[in-house]
Formats: structure tokens, C-alpha cells, sequence
């Protein structure tokens, strides 16, 4: 599917604010809502667009820490079950098989420096064939955007 | 601010899909739509809720790519110019300054390999001040999801 | 609990020479020694004074060595089993679950450095579950204080 | 200066209390108070006793995150000008000259990550010749004592 | 055996291209074809010449990725064990025994990440006593040739 | 262009020996020399071969070491004028730009130890703006052949 | 036992060359053979000298590859009986139980990297316990002396 | 040139002592005197022996720990000139260029933990060129000998 300029404007709106008023961005590229309406339903079609969520300032929830934690296994062939016991920890967000020295590189929310010990050593540490971990603890986020180009 | 079950549940189901009927989340906690529009404009005004957000499917965009770069800075006290530089970089969606060993820490989403090797050669590497980079690529991603607890 | 000016004047004095005479803060600060001594006990009260110490010099007793020992588990839950061995060996004066790559840091004094090979060989890396250990030896302290402020 | 079991039973007591009574310890050892006196002022007169502190709680004042950085200089020689810059840092407690791969390793206590951040990127990382620091947070410490054997 | 620049030269062109005409070294050269055909059988004689092999162009069968591996084992003496078992990949074009760190070093041809995924996470990585790999990608390749002198 | 079953053995016995004759393969894929003629022009014209080699090798040229060499930059953009000197270093098989650490990353051979000294030491860490390089030594080559798949 | 500055020519003279005559140290000195001798009786009867040795030339016998093993263990403790097997590999000249990463430390002399090879793979890494090794040859040794001060 | 297992028995014999009698080594091996010393001085003409040394007791002169320190450069290049400089430091008894991430290796001699650090923060960080040192202290040496094989 081909993109335009304009549908590239009306992403860029959307993605930064779902409730942007259809009006808003009509009159920012210079053509009628109903033309902006159209074309959005068939974005919407396709692929390019997964859905519209809400987002939740995790602050607001208590979860203040945010931490990398790269995992070492006892044997690299415990990756699947591994993967299966960490999605049961919600805490979790993002985990990753990459490329350099760890077996599974996931990214985590925690309330506070307790909570993150307490993650580590009764939740992660206690899966099969988890033998090492090595945390970094993101002290600052600067960039945290989608990509839409 | 206080939240409760119902409130959770509210959350939970617009973290999901934002366009989810208030209707059926009515139904299924087994209160009034008029009640669960009450409450949702309530979590609206709290910090709780960031916003409403398209979400986009970077791989429709051709980003097939995920990848984490550690960067080492000549100085550490680098870190704000070397920031404003990395803002100008749409690649790259996260950076965080990082307990470990890198100066900063960013998450980039590239379209192939090649498109890799030119962000990091031409864009990043360019930067002033950045000595060195450490890239990882993520080859696969299993869990990509919210914290709504 | 609030503390004032004066109330940090007392707790710096004390902290470096607990046996420092009520009348010399009380002639330092210009108040009464009676006004001293009731500050005090209201400090001693609160969560903010865990006591007094009398402070030995390791070096009198022979221990002119300071080392950190960075120790790896076979599996990272064995970190609770392997803290109670540690607390049997007197030379462990610090123990430490940390971010980064080791299971448990500790900070140990021992006498030379026959005392210390003693130590890692016959007594931490005998402990179950301890796989290998990487040691610093500190060789110059220039820092050693209590935070005031 | 030798010393016996008596004298060894003296330091410990004070060493948790300052304040114990000389008749409690007299009476555990079974000798008079006025024998425990001379001892202790015998022990007083010698290096092995430093002095009397007062003990705060870092928690109480805030502090309630304890960090080890590693400290790397563009050139080892700058050791001596660091160390006079980092003295002026008062949440640094602790700073040694280790074998292993730091120029420096430091302790330093801090109210939470943000402040953290505030003292690695505007006070440590802003001392001439600090190319980069290397941090690892304790999220939990379980042993902290004095050596009295 | 003895080798002389006009044989260099003959090396040279038929590493280039194995189909370079005789005549065409020849007239470079300055001597007749009959000798240059002579000095090449010679040469193919000697075991300076391992053959005569067609050169396929890995990236138009869908290899467009290289990659380096470094394995882990869980223990040193099972090197030959897992040779054995890497031959079978014919993805593997090299595998070294080195000095440094790993147990094995191989390089790896794949079409794209997701098959180098699961090149190491369903053959490499289950081979019994792999326990651990750190995998780079090379993104860009300048040399790519043979020694001639 | 695609290839069947037969284009595959035609290329993978010319992989093992340019000079197998054709009818040999012909009579083992039981067709007519004619039509292996027609195909191995057909292969020959796409880009799926790259030519013919002569294959030397390098122990009867003296060079018994294979190295691999990573090199740290001052700069990571001194990539490109780094190269452009590795190049003319003979000796110097393969050069990658890797994920990882290295800013390049070499496969170079030599003759001796001694020789690899020299190499490093006198042509490549004189290259202006090569900091640092790390250095790794086959010492046995189990696999080595070409993607025919 | 103290020494003074003849005591110090004379070791040195005979740490460089044992076989250096008694009179032309003693021309160097400007004190009589006799004194020299009586001198040399006496450092011999203290603990100052271990003895005195043949020294051969490790090259003429074929070892000319210096290499550095850095060991480690499936656990620490395994150290006394790995030392015991480490003992009956000649090639090993020193072992040491060092600070920093690794369970042992060794330095061995080889013929070429085929010997180090063998001696790696077969004889080190064939001993119970050794679950890894890390190895770094010497490619140029520029100091090698005795400390006579 | 080549020895048989004659000479072989004196070389060891030598190595161990070069004071033990000739005659000694005679009846052992069940030849005269005569003989030993006549392939004892065929021995000594070639580069076989490289001569006979007092061998001192480093601990009785006061030097009681052993250590080794990687060195890193700030380029490469300064090699030739650290070297100068560190030959001029009596402590440092071997000097390594290896493979791995050093740029010199050192083996240095020192009286004891302050004097390491006397010698690293004065002399050797002192040098030009010398960005930062990795020390490794031996606690325990338990293989010291030549090779005579």
C-alpha cells in the first residue's frame, strides 16, 4: 500500500493524539473532512494501522523505575519455556532474543528500587534455568516516541 | 486518586483497543454505560491517562528491524548535546541514561541491515562526541505490552 | 520529623566525636546547653540516631587490607542460603545485592594478602553454590565518611 | 598492644552500643566495673580504638538508595585532582584506588534514582578527566558491621 | 618449491578470474603462452594451488546476511562433539578454535535475521553442550580476498 | 532466476572443482552433456555466479596464522578512511562492520607469530585514528567452505 | 640481614652471569677476592639466595610461543586438585591464584600455535573442573629480568 | 643440534642446581666425569644454555607480592616508547606484547599493597601514553620452573 503526504500528516496527528477532531487536520492540509474521513478508513484497512489504545502514565500507577535486564540461561535451548514463565509476570514489557552475550533482554517496570530486587530475586531469578542476570536501571528517558515515517 | 476493580477493568480494555464500546465493558462489569462513562471521564482528568494514541505497525512501514545501541561518549557531560542531536534522529524511538556502562542507551527501529549500518555510520556515529557504539539486534520480540496494574 | 540548623550542627559534631562536650555545641551554636541537651534527646528519640558506636581502627587489629569480592552463584536463588554462610565469616563486613553482573558484592578486611587468598579460597568459594568470585583489592582509601546532610 | 578475650568482649559490646553500661559488661565478664574501666581506658589510649560516633540513618535523612560507581579518567594520572573534586561531594562516603579496571570506585548514598542521576551527570561526570563511570545500585544489603575480631 | 614474479603474476590473474586466457599473461608478461602454460602446470604440481572452484554469488541465493558467532560450552573437552554437529549446518562456512574467550568462533551465512534467529535457536543453540553464544552481525563488508604473495 | 535440482548439483560439484567435466556430471544427473552445457551458460549469465577462482593456499605462500583482529576507532567516523588504509595491507582477507563492540573487525593472515607482531604493531596501529585492537588467533580450522544452498 | 652497596654489585654481577670471576668483581669494588668470597659465603648461608641455576635457552629447544591461559573453574574449590593435574603438564612454568576473573592463572611455553592447540584442548582443557579458558599469546616479550634491589 | 637423554639428565640436573658435582651426575647416569664434562662444555658452546645465574630470593629482599598489569595506550603506536620508559623501572620484571585487549602486559615485583600503588599511580600511570592500567594481584604461586624438555 502507497502513502501520500497528506495520510503521512493525518498518522502523525492520530498517533500523537487519538481524539484529534478530523476538522483539525482537514483544515491543516487544506482539503474537506470527508475526504480526511475516507482515506482514514482505508488506513485503517490496511495493515499499517494496529489499533488505537489508551495510554497510561505508569507514574501515575506507582511505577516510577523503569530497568533493563539482560538473562543468562543455563542452557540457550530454555529460551522457549523461559519466555513462557516471564509473560506471566506483568511487570514485564518488552523482552527480546538479540544478538550479543544474553539469552533473553527484556525491559521492566518497577514501583521502586525494593520492588525491582523483589522482581529479580523471587520472580526472574526463580524460573527454571535462569542462572544470572545483569540489571541497568534507566535513571532518565528522553526519547520515548513511535516511529511514523 | 484511588482506583478500583471496575477502574481497572475500564483501563485494561482501552489498553487493549481504545475503540471498545463502553457498552460491552458496561456489560461485562455489569454496571450502567452512563456509570462507566462517569468513571472514564474521571480516569481522563486524573494523571493516570496519557492520552489516546494510533498505534502504527512499524513492519507495514518496511521497519522490520529493532535494535538496542549503547553509546560511550568522549565526556560524559556530552550527554544534553549528544540528546539534542539523537531527538533529530526519527530511528530512534527510546534513549535512556542507564546505570552500566554506556553513556546513553537507545532503541532504534531500522528497515533492514543496511539501513542499520547508515544510521549508525552516518547519523549517530557522526554526532559529536560519541566515541564508540555497542549495537545488539533483537531477532525476534515475544512480549510488547503496557503495564496496567 | 523536621531538624533545623542547629539540630545538624549537633549531629555533625557528634558524628565525628560522639564524646564532644554538650557545652561546646551549646557555646558554638549560642544556646543554652540545657536547649542542646533536650534537641538531642529528641534526635535520640526519633528514627534519625540509630545510636552510638565506639569505632575500632582495623589497622590496630591487623587488618590492613580492604578488598571487593564480586561473587557468581550456580543460580541466582541461591542468593538467600549463600547470605547466611556469608554472615558467619567476621572479615564480610558489607554484602550487597546489586544491579550489574555479580549475584552478591561484598567489601571484606583481612590482613594481607595470604589472609585473603584464605579467605576466597577456604571460605567463600566453599560455600554451595558460589561457582567463581573476581576480587579488587582496594589500595588507597582517600574517602570514609558518614552522609550528614 | 596485646589483647585478651576481656578486652575483645569490651570492643564488641561498645561497638553495638556506645552507651552499654560498663556494669552489664562487667557482670557478663565477671569482673568489677572499676577493672572494666582501666581496661577500656587502657584500650582508649591505644590505636585500636579510632573514637566514639554517633550513628545516623541515612534512611531517616532520605538517603535511601546506596550506589558503587566505577570511575574511569582520560588519564590515570589525574587521580589526585579527582580526588580532591569528589571530597567536595558530600554523598560520596567511600573512595578507593582498586586493582581491577577503575581509576576510582567510589560509595555514594542518594535519596532516590533522580537524584542519582543529578550527581553521576552534574557532579561526578563534570570533574575534569572523568571520561565515563560504570554505576551498579544495591537494591538490597544484608550484612553492614565493623570488623572486632 | 621456488617461485618467481612471472608466476606471481599468472597466480594473480587466475585468482582474479580462473578463465583469464594464457595468451592474454602471456603478451603481459612478455613471454609465450607455451611457457606460461608450462610454468602453470608446474605450479598446479606443486601444492601451491589448491584447484579450480566456481565462486557463487551468496547474496543472489538470499544469504544477505553474515554473521560471526562465538560459542560457549559447557565444558572445553566437548569441542569435538559439537564440530561434529555444526558440520551438519551447512549455513556454518568457517568455525576456528581461538584464543580469547569462546570455545568455538564461527561464521554464518543467512538469508535474513529470522532465519539467523532460528539458525541459533533451533540448531546451534540445541546442540548438547552449547551453552551460550554471543552473535554479531557483520553490516557491511569492504575486503573480501585471497593472499597472493 | 530460479534453479532447480540439477542447476544445484552442476553448481556444487564446480564449487568442489571448476575442472570436473561436464560429462561426468551429465552422466550423474543422467542428461546430455549438451544440455549441462546450456544450463551451466544460463547460471553463468545470472548473478548467481560470480567466475571462476584459482585457490591457492596460503600455508605453501608461508602464511600458517589466521587472525582476527578487532579494532576500536578514536572515532566511529573514522571508519571509512580506517578502511581505505586496511586496504592496502595484503594481508588483510576480510574486513566487517559488525553489531558489537569493534568498530572493524578483520580476518588477517600471516605467516608467524612474529609476523602478526609486525603486522599489528607496525602497519595497523599506526593507522591514524586506530586506538586500541584486540587480537584473536586461530589455532585450529575445522570448517571452511563455501554456501551452496 | 642487611646488605650494603658491595653485597649489591656482587649479586648483581653473578644474577647476571654466575661464572663472573671472584677477582673481576672485586677490581670493580677495589676490595680484595678474599673479601668478596667471605662475603659471598655469608649472602649464600642467609635467605637472600634461592641457589644457582642453569639457564637454557626455551627457543633452542623449540618452545618459542609464550602464552598466557587465564582458567575457570566449575567451582572455586576445585582449585587444589586442578593445581595437582596443572603440576604434571611441563609446558606450564608458572601458575598463580590471582585477583580479578579467572579461578587460575597460568603462563606456558610452546613449540607453535599447533602445540598451544594440543596442550589447550587435550591436556588443560581435558582436566576435571575446567569448565573455560581464555588465552593470550605473547607476541613480543621486551623485559625479562630478576629484581636484584 | 641435537641431545640425547644424557644430556637431558644434566641439564635438569643444572637447572635444579648448577652447583650440584659433576661427579653426582656421573654416577646417576653411569658415565665418567670426564665424559659429562665434555658434553657439558659441548653443551654450553651452543644456544642451548644461555648461561648459569645466581637465582635471589625475592621475598628476603623485601618483595613479597607479585602482580600483573594490562596496559592500555591512548594509540597503539606509543608501544616502542612505553617500553623505554618502563625498562627504567626495576620492579617491573617482564613486559609482554600479547593478543587480547592489553597493549603491554606487565609482570611487576613490590613489596607489598602500598608499594603496588606507589608504583602504578607514580611511575607507571605517570608514563605518556598511558590511559589506564588493569591490575591482578598473585595471592598464591604454586608452579615456578623453566622448561627443559
Amino acid at each position: 500500500m502507497k502513502i501520500d503526504g497528506i495520510d503521512k500528516i493525518i498518522i502523525k496527528r492520530l498517533v500523537n493524539d487519538a481524539r484529534t477532531p478530523i476538522l483539525t487536520i482537514a483544515r491543516e492540509v487544506g482539503i474537506s473532512g470527508a475526504a480526511i474521513h475516507q482515506r482514514l478508513r482505508k488506513l485503517e484497512k490496511s495493515n499499517l494501522i494496529e489499533g488505537y489504545k489508551l495510554v497510561i502514565n505508569p507514574k501515575a500507577l506507582g511505577y516510577t523505575t523503569t530497568a533493563f535486564v539482560g538473562i543468562f540461561l543455563d542452557a540457550s535451548n530454555l529460551y522457549s519455556s523461559a519466555i513462557k514463565r516471564l509473560k506471566e509476570i506483568p511487570e514485564i514489557v518488552e523482552s527480546h532474543y538479540t544478538t550479543g552475550n544474553y539469552a533473553i533482554f527484556i525491559k521492566i517496570m518497577c514501583k521502586n528500587n525494593e520492588d525491582l530486587m523483589h522482581l529479580l530475586n523471587k520472580d526472574i531469578q526463580n524460573i527454571k534455568g535462569v542462572s544470572r542476570t545483569e540489571t541497568f536501571i534507566s535513571l532518565d528517558q528522553q526519547i520515548d516516541r513511535q516511529i511514523t515515517n
